[in-house]
């Protein structure tokens, strides 16, 4: 466990190219910088978005609501900035995911509804707003999600998340609109949560 | 394991009175309803409205306020209906109460922020406010508690509860305003949190 002090001083300042060069990428990053870097660089390839990690297309930014329309065909599509998600049978067993997309603002929206135990015996719904682009076009973008009924109202209005970071860490750390089964059956109508959306430009 | 069809056919047509009559409740009622009728019956005493079981004081509605100011003399009392609830040291750990009051329209709400540890290894925060009033005069209003900052807004609105039926349900049912420590720690200060309460008429 020795340390050798030069070869670590040589080390933080050589300069290293990301590693998405070839898909156009200058950046020339210090070692300590590259990783970090690399995670959020904008010419990185884009995963599916759709939840759950078991597509494993990956493409440019142009080519995801193609992916989508050919190969998720299932996905139902809605237009306006203000519509209504229906998860229907939020009662089913297990971890389920409800997806939907919205289109406003020339944009497309996908609106994710996840019902997980991460604590054990805990069942809870995560529900989130990805927007069908980069980083830096989600910033211009707010969106909310709201519950009501029986003289209650639960709303949770953040900035979408950009499908280059996805969803995973949100939901991972609460940062979205988050309830439990006993207020999904509060705000539920047969089995079927309707979830109001609203999309507006900041 | 024998029936006595008989028995059991004069006990559900025998009234009993209310076991409140010396206090002034004049109702009579069959077996199967008695239980349910004491439970929200109007002339059962108040217990102390303070979250956790420590204090075992009951009277009447008027003696309430007289018994907090006597007794809980360290609750704060803010004016106004639109107000900051500031729970201070949120990472403390183990089970914690907050509690402030707030009066306005000739009424006083007591708020209460609960952390607790429901599911192991899973601790949540539970906000709710009760209104120091009977259930009839609780559905006059309704509150709005409200988490605010880096572009995230949570926010839940819904009926106060009376403090003759008390918090404990709503917390269990998740009947109230929820979210865990992350979501605490997003919009927390310094280990602070600030929870706006709007108390409005309906
Ligand atoms: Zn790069
Ligand atoms: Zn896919
Ligand atoms: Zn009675
Ligand atoms: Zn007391």
């Amino acid at each position: 466990n020795i340390r050798n002090l030069a070869m670590e001083k040589v080390a933080s300042t050589v300069m290293f190219p990301c590693k998405y060069t070839t898909s156009g990428c200058s950046a020339s990053l210090l070692h300590t910088e590259k990783v970090e870097h690399e995670e959020s660089c904008e010419f990185r390839p884009y995963s599916c978005p759709c939840p759950g990690a078991s597509c494993k297309w990956q493409g440019s930014l142009e080519q995801v609501m193609s992916h989508l329309l050919h190969v998720h065909k299932s996905i139902t599509t809605l237009q306006g900035e203000d519509i209504v998600f229906l998860a229907t049978d939020i009662n089913l067993p297990g971890a389920v995911d409800w997806v939907m997309m919205q289109s406003c603002f020339g944009h497309h929206f996908m609106l994710i509804l996840e019902k997980q135990e991460k604590y054990d015996g805990h069942q809870q719904f995560f529900a989130i707003v990805q927007l069908i682009g980069s980083r830096k076009q989600a910033e211009n973008f707010a969106y909310r999600l709201e519950l009501n009924g029986h003289r209650r109202r639960l709303t949770w209005e953040a900035t979408p998340r950009s499908i280059h970071e996805g969803v995973a860490s949100a939901i991972n750390n609460s940062d979205c609109l988050v309830f439990d089964t006993s207020i999904a059956q509060l705000f539920a109508d047969n089995g079927n949560l309707g979830i109001n959306v609203t999309i507006s430009m900041v």
